[in-house]
């Protein structure tokens, strides 16, 4: 895990790249309530263009998190779910997701006292 | 959480994008196991650039995850330690690098089934 020049951590950090993905989180999060059509996944999740949202889902189907099943009837019909694999990814993500929305003002604080402290180092320089 | 467009969303996504970085993550694994040097971390994540990990120490001091000491020896030593909230993000950190490490093969395997059937339906057109 240290070194990314190795392969297998290259792999994971790869990995952790592509999970800790803004899009991968919100789509994953969302289908985890169950079964959804591309149009339903563009409805709840309003920011997501349908460029990002169409890479997102192939990047997912990709990595074998999601299945995408298109049913022939006019028009078309294709459904996006979690495989089991994508079901075992929701608790780790739910658990940063809480993480994240526990610390949301501890963090912004920070932020806030860091760049008070870089104006008034950049004012006294 | 579902709609991005929201702040509080927003500031989620924006978190979960910075912490699911692969920086950010070696950075903060490698932390975990104490307080380190600059030139301990280069040493210890040997893929990192100067600047990136100048960049991620700067953006995880600035959230409030990391403290810098400044200790003006000749030469100055610089050493980087996780704060408290630092140190409550390892274990939601380690949970995903787990499930990745977990879980690479079956993700190198269907991303091996994914690009053979592509391959197949472009030779079939």
């Amino acid at each position: 895990m240290k070194d990314p020049s190795n392969p297998v951590c290259r792999t994971i950090s790869t990995l952790l790249s592509r999970i800790g993905d803004k899009w991968t989180v919100l789509v994953v999060g969302t289908l985890g309530e169950g079964s959804k059509r591309f149009n339903e996944l563009r409805r709840e999740i309003p920011s997501v263009s349908q460029r990002m949202l169409t890479l997102t889902l192939r990047n997912l189907e990709r990595d074998g998190l999601v299945n995408r099943t298109v049913t022939p009837s006019i028009p078309p019909r294709v459904d996006y779910e979690l495989t089991e694999l994508g079901h075992s990814l929701l608790e780790p993500i739910t658990a940063l997701s809480q993480w994240a929305l526990g610390n949301i003002e501890a963090i912004h604080g920070a932020q806030a006292r860091f760049d008070a402290e870089q104006d008034a180092k950049a004012e006294a320089a």
